[in-house]
């Protein structure tokens, strides 16, 4: 049966880190709010599972992923029951938690680039909260940005079995899938921010190629069905929250 | 082997959700820094691992647990890796998953309740972002609050096998602690904006209740091993962000 992915349609988002690990590994899967609704799927389907008041387990929010019966919530927790199933987690016990553990850290920056554009609140405007939006950025590009991805760079130095090219383990993760994502979406959000990426990070730039010429993600991205970033998502580009670093 | 706790010293953060299940299991734990340096311990070894050039797996930031050669970060990955052990798990496999869900949900509950004191940035003070953390502690009084506890006191209700009185399975699991911990925070942060808790969530405070008159929760919280919540911690007492609500 094929898995069944919920997310808010018409953005990349947080949904984006769990459709490149099922691109990749070519999964069966239905982008369920994306299908239409007269075959029961569309975003309604979704708010139905949302606002059960029968679902034993029912999601907090998007994305969840349904396989048969079982919901599972949160992107890294998709991905830490995915990555098995897809062939795409370390096969020793230990590496999978360290796996899950570097996912959770790529989470909290998702979160914070998120809140670079919604610092006071997710139920005002953008426009409402510019300010302390640039505030926000700006700190996030001085500070935040180069301690995750300092962090990120030693961990490919560090990691004794990855030669480098991957965050854990010997071989491709849903990881390495989502640190690609990460400067995508960074590059996309923050231009200028980010034009020295690859004297300063050189080994998450060289994973980021590698992930990104990998047959089955250029054939997703050449495809149709990657969603442009836009500023609906979670990566936005905003000029104005954007600025040149050294 | 002993478990091997590091977080910083002096609050209760994000180790106090660690530090509760390893109390309740009465498992052999050490709270690194809390230990004198003459035996290896206190902040300097926690520090000498955080910036490690040569650990195979450095985490990027506490708590993270050591258990042998193995670090495993991130709160809800520990608890995740823990609980099986400390028989504060569901006992099936797909339960794990819907756990470790929910506990993801109260981690992003408490970065929330993190950033109402420091929206705009961790390396500035709150007095230097009193004004954007009064904008958005109103807004998570109002809107976040209320919108995390519904859900949570749902998922009690549409618990199948709970009896309404654990979050996820038949039997006490971590993240039943985790919401101990919840309430304890937002009463402690807010004592206006919670005080009709109990009528709103009534579920949930009866959840809170049971896991207070645990032995070994009650135990532990007479000790003097429990830090009392502070100013240095996710949950603060800033009056002038609390708020009554109805």
């Amino acid at each position: 049966m094929a898995y069944e992915l919920y997310y808010w349609d018409g953005l990349q988002g947080r949904g984006e880190f769990v459709r490149l690990a099922l691109e990749e590994a070519q999964a069966d899967y239905v982008d369920v709010t994306r299908g239409p609704e007269q075959d029961g799927l569309g975003t309604g389907a979704m708010m139905a599972l949302l606002d059960s008041r029968s679902e034993p387990h029912p999601p907090y929010a998007p994305p969840f992923l349904k396989d048969g019966d079982l919901i599972v919530p949160q992107t890294a927790n998709i991905l830490f029951y995915l990555g098995p199933k897809l062939g795409l987690a370390p096969k020793d016990e230990g590496l999978r938690y360290v796996a899950n553990g570097l996912q959770l850290t790529i989470a909290d920056l998702v979160t914070e680039a998120h809140d670079t554009h919604h610092p006071i609140s997710g139920n005002l405007y953008y426009e409402d909260q510019k300010d302390e939006a640039k505030a926000r950025a700006s700190d996030f590009i001085q500070h935040r940005i180069p301690k995750f991805m300092h962090y990120f760079e030693r961990v490919l130095l560090q990691n004794p079995d990855g030669h480098k090219r991957h965050m854990v383990g010997d071989a491709l993760s849903y990881v390495d899938l989502s640190m690609f994502q990460i400067v995508e979406g960074l590059r996309y959000a923050f231009p200028k921010a980010t034009k020295h990426f690859a004297d300063h990070y050189p080994h998450v730039v060289a994973l980021h190629d590698a992930v990104a010429k990998r047959p089955n993600i250029a054939a997703y991205a050449a495809s149709g069905r990657r969603i442009p970033f836009n500023e609906s998502g979670i990566f936005r580009h905003y000029p104005e929250l954007d600025k040149a670093v050294r």
